[in-house]
Order: C-alpha cells, then structure tokens, then sequence
C-alpha cells in the first residue's frame, strides 16, 4: 500500500500514512487535537484545515498524495499535552471526610516471615501465606490467580519464606494479587481517576500515608470523536469506534499515570490499584462496554456496576497484576461520578435534608439525608467546564478566573497561577456575567448592551462581544449558553425539591462540585441565577468530589463498600417526565430569573 | 537452520525436523510413542531405537543426518492413541450414590423471558438478568465478567429479552459465564476427568439428564517425560520441560473431549464445564505450577486446592467462557483423585467405620467415618495399572483380565470385549498370580518353579516367565513387582488401622477402587495378599472412583461443596515415620503373607 507524508506545518510535525487515511486521523496521530464534534460524519464543520493551501473538512478529506496541512488555531481542539494542575488543585476537596472512614486501602501489602514447613507443619505453600495473614484480616475467603501460584513455591524458598504478600478487596474476598520476595511494603502506590466527559483528571496517591504525590488534569482525547456522550455513542457505533475511544480514554489515563509517577520516580510495578469514578458512559466506553441503548429511550445502561478487575484487562499500565475498581452508578445519567461525590461530601451520612450540585459536562444533583436521596441530571452542556464557548477553557494555569470590571468598562483579571491570560475558566464566567450585569453591559435577558460607549465592546459578524483582555472575549452565543446551563441546574434543584415537597429553607447543606479550580464565587453564583437564593452560609465549596471520593476508596474499602451501599438508595428523578420541569427551566432563562421574588438578595 | 527426514520404518511415518532435535523429540512429533523413564536423562536405557540400523538411545541421539528409525516393539510405550473404552467402564462406579446430592451441575442453564425496560422499569440489562434469575436462585452474589458485558445490551435486544443465561458455580458466588440470545437450555454438556499419572480418563456428560454420553481412556502422555512423579518432576525442572508436561496432559484432555464430543455431534461450544480429579502432581503439571517441592522433603505443594478458572486459562477446549473445576486434595500423597472417591463411595457420610483403597499409581487409603478420617499413600507403584510389566496394559479391549489355569498348566483367559489378547490388565495379574500359587506354578515367595514340567514354563536370560497366551508371559520379575506392589498396599492397610488402635474386624465397609476396569475378583486379591482377609461381604468394587467423584461434582455443586469440607477432615499420615510400618511391609512380601495366620482362609 502507498505511503504518503503528511506535513503538519504550524505545529511542525510530519507522518507517514497510508493511503486511504482520512485527514483527521493523521491528525491525531501527529498528536493534532484537531477539533470536532460530529465524530467524523462531516456535517459539525469544525475540522476546517487547509490542505496544500485549499480548505478541507479533515474528516472527509482521504489521503491520495502528498499534503502540507495547516491546522486554523480555530480547529484546534484545546491542549493536547496534559496540563499541569498547581498542587492547590486538591485544596478544596473536603480532605476532613477522609476520617470518616477506616484507613484501608484498597490494596494493601503485608509483609511476613512465615514459619518454614516441617514433615509436621506441612501446610501447602498458599495456605501458609493464608493462615498467616488470616489472623491479620477478618476476611472469610481468600483467594488468588493461577498466575501467581505458578513460582509461588520458588518465590517462598527463595527469600527464605519472608515474602510481601499484597492483596486486593473485592467484595467480601481477599485476592492475593502478588506475593513477592522479602519486605517491600514501604512501596505501594495508587491512582484515583475522575473520567469526566470533557476533562480527566487523575491523582497518584502513596498508600502508606494517603499522601497525594500529584494530579494531573488533561481534555478527555475522545472529544476528538465527539464533544459530547451523544456524539461519542453514536461513533461507538462505526467499525472499530467504539476501540478507538476506549483508547482515547487509556491514552489520558495512561500518559498521567507515566507523567505522575515518573515525576515522583516511582516504578509502574509498585502501583497495584487504581480506582475510577466516572460518568455511565464514560465507563461503558472505557471498558468498550457497547454504549448503544444509552442514547436510546428508555436510556438503559448495560451494567451500573463494574465489578473489580486485572488492570490489564482494561488496557490500564500499572503492576500487571494490579486491580482497577470503579465507583457504581445508578443510572445512566446519575453515574459514578456522582455517588463517587456523595462519599465525598458524607451526604448521605447527614441527618439534616443537603444537596450536592456536581456542575460538569452535566449537572447532576442529588438531595437528601441519611435516610433517603434522590438524584436527577440537569443537561447543562459544559459550558462551565469552559467549553464549547468562544475563550473558554479548564481552569488550568493561564485560566481567568476572577474578574472585576471597572468604572470604564475595563476588565481586572486574576488568572491561574498567575499565567498569562489564555481563557476563561467557569468561575471566571461566572464572575464576568455577574459584573457584567451590575454594569449594565449586559440586560437581564443575557443580550450586549451596545448602546454602553466603551471600545470593549465590539460588532462581529453574528452579534456582539464583548473585550475581557487581550485576544479574549466573551460573545452573546457564550452569554445564551451559559444561560441555558445556569437555567438548567437550577430548575433542576427547583424541581427536585418539589418531587418531595420541600422548600429550600429545608435543606442545611449545599455541597457544590466542580472543575472550578480553587475558586468559586457563591455570591456571584446566585448572582446570576445559576444557584438559588440561599444563606450563604449554607454553602460549601468542594472542588472535583467525583475525585475525591475515587482517592478516599482507594484509601478505604470501607469507603468503597459504602458507595455501594449509596447507589442502592439512590431514587432517579428523570427530569423530562417531571410536570413542572419544562416551565420552571424556562422560567429561569432570565438573570438570575423570570420572577425576581425567587432572588430577594439580588437586586438589579 | 538445516531440516532433516526422519522416516520411522516400521510405522511408516516420516517428519521433518531441525538440525538439533533429538530423536525421542522426533518420535514424539510424530506421534510414536516410545519409552523413556528417566525423562530423557540417558538413565533408563528403554529409548533404544535402530538408527540407520545402529542402536542408540533416542533421547541421547542428535539428529545430525537425514535417517531410518526402526523402535523396536520393547521401546513402544503402549498405546498412543486413544482406546475406545467399552460403556461397561462405568458400570462398577457407585451410580447409587449420585442421589446423596441435589441434582444441580456445576453450570446451568436458564432461560428467561425478560420484561423489557421501561422508564419506569429501568433496570440496567445486568440488574434485569440478576434480579430475574436470583428469584430462581439462593445466591447472594451474582458475577460476570467484563467479557460477557461488552454485547450483553445487544444480545438482550436482538433476542427481543428473551436470553439463556449460563451460570456457574464458584464458592459461593454465582458467575454468570455466558448469556445467549433465544432459548438454548437444551444443550448443556460437560466434562468429567480424572488425570492419573498413568492413565488419563474422561467423561462426555449431558448435564440436563445426567446421562454419560461416552468415556475415553488414555495412556497418559507424560509418560514420554518419565513413567512416574519424581521423574516427571524432575523433568518440569528443565527449560520449557513443565510446559512440555502441560501440554501433554492437554493434548490427553482435549483429544478425549474432541472425540467423545465428535462421536456425539456436540459442538464444542455446547460444552461449558470441566471437572478435574487427579493427584497433587497431576494438577500442578496440568496447571503449570511448579511442582519442585512436591519431590523435596517435607514434600509440599505450592496449593491443595486450585480454584475454578475459565477453560482457557488452562488451554482447555471448551467453550471459551466455560469453567475447569479441580477437586480439592489433602496434601502431596493424597489428592483430589482420593477426596473424589470419598465423594464417590459416601464414607465421609458412613456411620461405621470404612475403608477406601485406591489402587492406582499408587496405592491411596482412606480409613474413617463421618466424624474422623486418616489417610496415606502406599508406593506400590503402577503394576496394578498394567504399567511396569512385560506384557502389562490398562483394562481396555483385548486385555486379559480374567485367567484359569488349567491341570496341563495350559491357560484360559476372558479379554475385555472379547478382543484379540493384546496383553494382562491388573485383574488379570491378580487371576494369574492367584492361580500359579494354586497350581504351584510359584512359590509363597513368588519364583517360578521350573520343576514343573510344561512348555509354558521357559527360561530366559534373566529367569523364568510363563506363558500366558500366544506372546503373553509373565515373568518373575513381573511377580517381584506384583508382589511389592501388592505388599505395600497391605502393609499401609494394617498401618493406618494400627495408628488409631483398630482391627479389621471394626471395619464394616472395604471400598476398592482402581483402573481395574469391570472385574476385580476380591477373593483372588485376598488369596494373594493384596486386600486382607475380611468377610467378603463387606467388600465392594467401586471402579474408578476418581471420575465417578468428579463426574458427581460436574452434577452437583453441592456434591462439589461436599469435598471441599472433605478435605479438611482428612489427616495425613506418613507411613514413612510410622514405627512398624517397615516392619510390616517387609512382612508382607510373601504371597499371601509372612504371617500365615492373617490370611485365615487362604490355604496353600
């Protein structure tokens, strides 16, 4: 077959592919993020390229010679290098749960020196290591791989029966995943993984101390076939699409894992677990579990649960006889992510009525207490993850995320890391639309005001925009998304507290949830009608607790058990089908809302 | 790498092989099966073949040359392809006892008409199959692998819910192996297999009804490695040797299953569990386990019990998502094989006190009741088996197993099948003994009389023999075996009664158990000193209780639970450390005994 040299000018880089590629693909496989959102089928536009000069969509464009390709900044989807999450990332996990549960890490590893067999103590080989560590552990059955018992006797011998024996929960059984000769306790390592739809983000953890060594947080690559789990279902439907973005997905999770612990010099042989929480789909394509009747009514995942498995079973690179374990979901909008974020923020320990409000690709909610919860997904896009929005980006270094507007309609940014200006990140959003409103640039119904005489804001071709810093702007389209999304939490909140008949003034708790970085403004928050108008005090912040929770089960297989003692009294609320849903979300396509009486601290 | 020809004349095969081979490795290629017992060491001397007329060792010769192998007959190892075992096989196994345990195969089929999901019914497709058949079923926890999950949503739609569910049983877990669209609940087939160190049996069972649908038997192939344990042991020690061995025991296991499944048309997919009973070694050579330490004081195995695996694991060719399940043993010298006859023959459930003895390799008693049980393990060697001896074969067709000396010393022998007589199976040798004491043909010390005048009696280079039929000799080196062999079993008998202060007389049950095929005269035994001299109503021929056990556990999980109390019950003793235990094997090698007054009913 014919190979033909692909040149990726702007970026510099050149490949080799056969013929009969499509465009995007070489793409990729240059390591180009070359955006789009229809998974190849043409119809999304926004893999505009130019090849030898002449305008092409990418995904339909098929390899016949040779090519010089220039990627517009405006196909390019984001970072494809992962980012670099400042270690304050983590601060504003609830690290005070932790203690709620018993340190017990999901692998753990026991050193002993075993008593030699004697013609009288003649015990086989593992029921030696088993009677041993028995004492230690109240566990009814221990178990293990053939693959280990292969050297088992040779190992024990060896090192003169003084072995490392590390073992693996599941359920009620011990597996006994490695034995290893001599003392090796003092390294054991794990990863806890949030798969969200837009970014994945992953935290190496030492499981002697649950010290976290670093996280890292990069743009889930299966955007490449689809922005959202729509768009990906249905591309897990062409040949081989759905292996293609289970790879997406293992390249993220694998290049962090080889980023993190290569950085703390630690060997892939010494992480033995990881633990993922994550999105029904996100799961389903991570394992090429077929995703297909997710998107179809009456939307039926395969399995809400994914037992324990061999990591390598999953295409993940760690010890390869190490496990992965998975939060469980409830349901095919109420995922892991969510039950991994009520283990997180202890709501389902409270005796008073609390929400927690997990704003991602969607928003999805769960009210409750100890005795009873009910969960419900808002469909607010990503547009706070700062996506699909003209400037808008994670809140990684560079990310604007506060911002205060002058008398003269000038902006004063506060960015991550005090970067130079690259985006705008959620709360940096949240901040704007607030100022915005109070300065009058914007109404109430979220339209630019071009009547303000300032030079920041500006026509363009489809509407107005309006000028936060250099090269950064924020246009009507983003001000109507964001509005969609806002509008979506919160009739959501709304209608949930009806389904049960309480009012605001029942619930003692908002736990808010995000990729929000460090920062989030609750004020400016309820401000635009994102939040509703609660005591402040109420609130608490608490950053990616879909996270969070993945490193307290890593830590805890008390906390492990307990998610699945969660996802069963979990009830799903499917919004679309609740009487009231549809004229409360339009109702609140207003900032902060249609009926101001709902926002008495909000006064415009 | 430079090819050779190697034509084998007499059995007119000619192969190919590299510069380098050696010659047994040759004959194994092509399927000859010639005798080695050192494993290849040079040792044994019983590899001798004419190479280009010259006589060589086989595992000694580098092929360097094209040649023209002639194997003497004396270098054959028997059989090499598979014997057809008549269906009488089965009938002296304990059928009796297979209604001790529910009738519930180690894997089941269910078929379920599921209701379909619904927004108000929505069940994820893992939940809608669990929740369906744990109505049927007591189990806490129901499994699956991820393997299973990847098209189970699709599977459930085409089929419109309607699926058979395939389960199977491990520990106390229920592991849905396979879901299948449509209803094939009406064919569910299995294997039961007892893997002998010289023998290897199996057993095409259809797990709906019961029935056994064929039984094959085999020389085992190992034996190409060397004839016993310790040699084969020894030779898993060398690069890629415990790979050979493993794979010997698989061709064994999968020729049997392909051709008791071709015989009947069953398509290899219908079959979905494979139960396993064999000695200590047996198991860790199958499952590639090193088994170093079973041949080195104090003789331990790296496990007694090997837990259920999916077939592949193994390299067993069943369906791909079917089951192997090993019947656990005790210890090194006493394995699943005797735990499987205890199962078989019901004494771990007797009231009176019963004995169960196994003639095979070696010779594996159990003495007890349903409150205690000893065990041990008799070296009597393979002779009953037929292995050893100059004209000894397995009872299968044309073995003679039954003998009358007549007065001209001429001599009437019953074959099995009535085939041509091929050679002397194990009750053959205990008929013929029996009657040349009898007949004064030999001694109580078992050398043959040459005194007596009659052409069947000849002399040879190393001794006597007498003819049995037309190429069919016994010889006294034949009896020396047949004598230590038989002693001790006897010896080991008396030993375990002795350790636990009891006589024979409190022995109410004698189970006799062995490759013996359908005919095992317990008179004869007891006139020649092998089984002590007891009420003979107390006796009864069991078979092989191996298989007969395992093909219970293939039927009953419970049957299969059983064992795994069973084994834990069994204490182990050393005959080597017990004080009189030399004593009384010494003793015992005299036909019937030493000691004239233990065999009271034995005139001579």
């Amino acid at each position: 077959m014919k190979e033909f040299t692909i040149n990726f000018t702007s970026q510099k880089k050149e490949i080799k592919v056969v013929q009969g590629t499509d465009l995007l693909t070489a793409a990729i496989k240059a390591g180009i993020m070359v955006h789009a959102a229809c998974g190849g089928e043409g119809v999304c536009g926004k893999c505009k390229v130019l090849a030898n000069k002449k305008e092409v969509l990418a995904c339909q464009t098929i390899i016949e010679s040779d090519l010089d390709v220039d990627v517009p900044k405006g196909s390019l989807g984001a970072h494809t290098k992962l980012a670099h999450e400042s270690e304050e990332f983590t601060k504003g996990i609830v690290l005070k749960r932790e203690g709620a549960f018993s340190f017990s890490p999901l692998v753990r590893k026991i050193y002993v020196e075993l008593p030699k067999p004697t013609q009288d103590d003649n015990l086989s080989d593992l029921d030696r290591i088993c009677t041993n560590i028995s004492h230690k552990l109240n566990n009814v059955h221990i178990y293990t791989n053939l693959a280990n018992l292969k050297h088992l006797s040779e190992v024990m011998r060896d090192s003169d029966f003084k072995v490392t024996v590390t073992i693996a929960y599941k359920d009620d059984v011990l597996d006994i995943i490695i034995v290893e000769p001599g003392d090796t306790t003092n390294t054991n390592y794990g990863f806890a993984f949030d798969i969200g739809t837009t970014t994945v983000a992953g935290q190496l953890i030492d499981l002697n101390n649950k010290k976290i060594l670093g996280t890292r947080i990069a743009f889930n690559k299966q955007a490449l076939y689809g922005s959202d789990v729509i768009t990906r279902i249905i591309y897990a439907s062409n040949p081989e699409g759905l292996d293609k973005l289970s790879e997406a997905a293992l390249d993220n999770i694998n290049e962090i894992i080889l980023e993190l612990s290569g950085a703390k010099k630690i060997a892939l042989s010494d992480v033995y677990c990881i633990v993922f929480a994550g999105n029904m789909t996100m799961m389903h394509l991570l394992l090429k579990v077929d995703p297909t009747n997710i998107r179809k009514a009456p939307y039926i995942p395969t399995t809400q649960i994914f037992e324990t498995i061999h990591a390598p079973e999953a295409g993940i690179e760690i010890n390869p006889r190490g496990v992965a374990a998975f939060l469980p979901g409830v349901t095919t909008y109420v995922g892991g992510d969510i039950v991994s974020g009520v283990i997180a923020c202890g709501l389902a320990d409270n005796d008073d009525l609390s929400l927690l409000i997990d704003i991602g690709t969607n928003g999805e909610i769960i009210l409750g207490n100890k005795e009873w919860m009910i969960g419900a997904a808002a469909s607010a896009g990503p547009a706070f993850e700062g996506s699909g929005l003209e400037c808008g980006m994670k809140a990684v270094k560079g990310a604007i995320q506060r911002a205060e507007i002058g008398k003269n309609f000038n902006v004063k940014v506060t960015t991550i890391d005090d970067g130079k200006p690259k985006g705008i990140c959620g709360s940096g959003y949240i901040d704007l639309l607030c100022q915005m409103l109070k300065m009058g640039i914007i109404g109430k119904n979220g339209k630019i005001n071009s009547a303000k005489k300032t030079k920041n804001i500006r026509k363009t071709e489809i509407g107005y925009e309006f000028v936060v810093a250099k090269d950064i702007v924020i246009t009507e389209d983003d001000i109507e998304n964001l509005k969609r999304s806002k509008g979506a939490i919160y009739s959501a909140i709304i209608s949930l507290l009806n389904k049960v008949e309480k009012s605001l003034d029942d619930v003692k708790k908002i736990y808010i949830a995000g990729g929000f970085g460090n920062y989030l403004n609750i004020e400016n928050a309820i401000f635009i009608g994102l939040l509703p108008d609660a005591d402040r005090s109420r609130y608490e912040f608490i950053g990616n607790s879909s996270l969070a929770g993945a490193r307290m089960s890593l830590l805890s297989h008390d906390a492990f058990r307990r998610a699945h003692e969660i996802y069963k009294n979990i009830t799903y609320v499917d919004l679309s089908s609740e009487p009231n849903y549809m004229d409360e979300y339009v109702a609140s396509l207003f900032f902060p809302h249609t009926d101001a009486r709902r926002f008495p601290s909000v006064r415009l």
